[in-house]
C-alpha cells in the first residue's frame, strides 16, 4: 500500500512543481531575478505560515491513538525542530534591511491564510497521519528550489549568513525526508488512509504554488497579461 | 468601523468576481455552454463543501463570548438552516442522470479540499464573528451566478425541479443576507475584528473560484493553453 | 441494544440520586431548609455551567458525521433551546436580592468546574452521541429534585416568579426528554456506543452531585464533621 | 505575581493533600495495607488517564501565542517525555500478575474519566498556561505519596522492579518540578492568569483524590458506613 502511495505522490507532486514552474513567478524570477519587493513579500508570507507549523504539527496530536507510540514521537519532535524557524525569516529580511516596522504584522496572501487554517482543520480532524502528506513535500522542498533560490541570491546579492532559514532547512531535510518516509511506511495501512495523505500533500502544496502566484500578482500589479 | 467594512468587503468581493468572470470556467460556459460532465463534477465539489456548511458553522461556537447571545442564535439558526442542503445537489445530480455510483464518495479538488478544512480552521480559531465572512458573500452568490447559472440550464435543458440546490439558496438568500450585514453590525467594533471578516471571505471566495476553475481544467483536460 | 441502555441508565442513575439524597447537601436542606448564602452559592454554580451547555452541545457537531441529518438536527435545536437559560439564573438570584455586584465572575467550585471543561472534552472528542449521556439525566432531573425545591422555596420563601430557571425547565421537560430518548433510539447501535453514553451520563451526574456538596462545604464550613 | 500565586497553590494543594489522607482508601491502605483489588484497580486508572496526559500536554499549544516560544518548547518537551508512560504502568501490574485479558480496555471510573476530558477541555480552550496549574502538583506528587506507596510496597511484597512507573516519576520529578515553576515565572503575568493556573491545579487535584477514593469504594463495595 504504502509503495504505491509513494509512486502516486510522486507524480502529484512532481505535476504540480511543473506547474510551478510554469507560473509567473517562477518565470519571473528566472528571467528577470527577484526584487526586494518580491523577495519581502514572498519571505513574509512564509514567516506567516511557518510560526503555525509546529503547532499544527502538535495539535495533530488530538486525532492519534493513544497506543500509536511511534508516531506520537514523530509529532513531538517534529513540532520540537520546527520551533521558532518563523525567526529565521525574519533574521534574513532585517539582514537585507527589508524588515520594515509592523511588516510580521500584516496580514497574510489568500493563499497564506488557506494553507495556515487548511493544516489546523486537517490536524484537528484527521489528526497526524493526514498531515504526515504535507511533510512529505515540504521536507524535500529545497531540491526543488535550488535552483531558483540561486536566482534570488544572485539578484539580491544575498550571503550566506542572509539565507538562516533556507539552510536551516536544508541542513535537516535529509533526515527528516527519512523520517517521514519511515512514518508513512508503518502508519499508513488501508486506501482510505493513503487518500488522505495523497490528498493533503496535494492541496497543501497546490496553496503553496498558489502562494507564489499572489506574492507575485500583489507587487508586479496587473493581474492576468501584466 | 462596520460601515468601512462592508464597502472594503464589497470592493475586494467585486474584484474577485470580476477575476472568477475572467477565468477559464466562467468564459467556457459563456461561450460554449457547460457540459453533462463539467456539470456533474461542478456540483459533486459543490455537494462536499456543502454538507461542512452546517457543522462548521456550529462548532465556531467554541470561539464565542458565552454572553453573546445574539451571534449564538445567529450561528445555530444558520447551522440548522443549512442542514441537508447537500441532500439538494445530490437530488439534483440524479434528477437529470448523473449521480453515478460511488460519485458522492470522489475525493474532493484540492480547491475544495482546502476550502471544507479552511473554514473549520477558522470556525474552531477564530470563532463566529470571523466565519461571517464567507457568509457575507455566500449568501448573495446567485445574484453573481444568475447569468451563468442561465447558461447553465439552457445548455443541459433543466428545469425548475433540477434545480432545487439553487432554487432553494436563492429563496432564502435575501432575508440571510439581512441577518448576516445585521449580525456584523452589532459584532465588528475593532480594526481586528473588521479584518479578520475580511480576510475570510476574500479567502474563502478565493477558494471558491479555484473550485471552478479546477474543475474545469479536470474535466477539460490541458491545463494551460488546453 | 438501546433498551438495555436504558436499563443501565435507570439503574445507574437511581443510584447516584440514591446517594445525593445521602449526601450532606440534601440532608441538610431537608432538615434545616436553605440558608440565603447556600441558595446563592449553589444558584451561582448552576449559572457557570449552564452558560455553556448550549455551546458545549453545538461544537459536538465537531465529531458528527454530517450524514447524520437527524442527530445534527437534535444537536442545533438543543443548543438553540439551551441558550441563555443562564439569565433566568441571574434573575433568580437578583429577585431575591442575592445576585451582589462580581458574583457571576466569581471563579466556579472545582466540581462545577470540572463539570465545564468534562463536557467541551467530551463534545470535541466523542461527539454528539456521547454527549446524549448528559441530557439523558439532566432533562429529567426536575422529577428528582422537586420535593428538595419545595423545601428551598419554603425557607426562603421563594414565589413562583422567583424561579424562573426551573420553571423554565420544568415545562420543557418532558417533551426534551422524549427527543433526547428517540435520539438515542435512533443513533445507539453498538456495545460501545451504548457504553460511552453511559459513562458520560454517570460521571456527569456525579460531578453535578459533587458539586451540591462542595457548594455546602463552602457554606457550611468545615469539611467533615462540620 | 507568580510569587503570590506560589503561595496560594501550595496552601490549596496542601488543603486538598489534607483531605486526601483523612479519605477512606488512604485511611484503609495505611491501617490494612493494600488488597492486589485495590492495587490492580487504582493501577488501571492511572492506566488510563496517563495515555492522555502527553496528548492533552500536546493540544494545548492550540491556544498559545505562536510568538511564546519558552512555553511552546515546555509544552513539546514535556509531551515527548509523558509519552508511554502508561506502558510502565502496564508492565508493573503484569508483572505482579494483576494484568488480566481485557482490563485496559475496561471503562475508567467516574473519576478518572472526569479527569482525562477535563484537561481535554482546559488545554482546547485554556491552552498550555492553565494546564501548568496540573503540572504544578503532579510533578511533586511522589513526596506526598511516598509514605503510602511504601505500606503498598510492604502490603504486596512489590520489589523495585515492578515499580517502574513510580521510580520513572520519582527520578524525573525533582528536574520537572522546576521547569513547571520556572515556566509560570516566565508566563504569568496578570490575576487572571494566576486565577486559571490556581483553578485547574485544584480542580484536577480534587478529581485524583477522587479517583483514589471511588477505587477503594468499587473494590471495598458498601459507599459509606459499609
Amino acid at each position: 500500500m504504502v509503495q504505491l502511495l509513494f509512486a502516486e505522490l510522486d507524480a502529484g507532486i512532481a505535476k504540480l512543481w511543473a506547474e510551478a514552474r510554469q507560473g509567473r513567478f517562477w518565470r519571473h524570477v528566472e528571467e528577470h531575478g527577484c526584487s526586494p519587493a518580491l523577495y519581502r513579500l514572498t519571505m513574509l508570507q512564509i514567516f506567516q505560515y511557518t510560526r503555525h507549523n509546529s503547532i499544527n504539527q502538535a495539535v495533530a496530536a488530538f486525532r492519534a491513538d493513544p497506543e500509536d507510540l511511534s508516531l506520537l514521537r514523530f509529532v513531538y519532535d517534529h513540532a520540537r525542530e520546527e520551533l521558532g524557524h518563523e525567526q529565521l525569516v525574519l533574521h534574513d529580511l532585517r539582514s537585507v534591511g527589508l524588515l520594515d516596522e509592523g511588516a510580521a504584522e500584516l496580514p497574510p496572501l489568500p493563499a497564506t491564510d488557506a494553507l495556515i487554517n487548511y493544516l489546523y482543520g486537517v490536524a484537528l480532524r484527521e489528526g497526524p497521519l493526514a498531515r504526515l502528506g504535507y511533510s512529505y513535500w515540504a521536507e524535500s522542498v529545497y531540491e526543488q528550489v535550488t535552483p531558483l533560490l540561486g536566482r534570488v541570491r544572485e539578484s539580491l546579492a544575498l550571503n550566506e549568513r542572509d539565507l538562516r532559514f533556507f539552510n536551516a532547512h536544508s541542513a535537516i531535510d535529509a533526515r527528516h525526508s527519512l523520517q517521514v518516509r519511515s512514518a508513512l511506511e508503518r502508519a499508513v495501512k488501508t486506501r482510505a488512509q493513503a487518500d488522505s495523505v495523497r490528498r493533503v500533500a496535494l492541496t497543501s502544496l497546490w496553496l503553496t504554488v498558489q502562494l507564489l502566484e499572489q506574492a507575485f500578482a500583489a507587487v508586479h500589479a496587473a493581474p492576468e497579461g501584466g
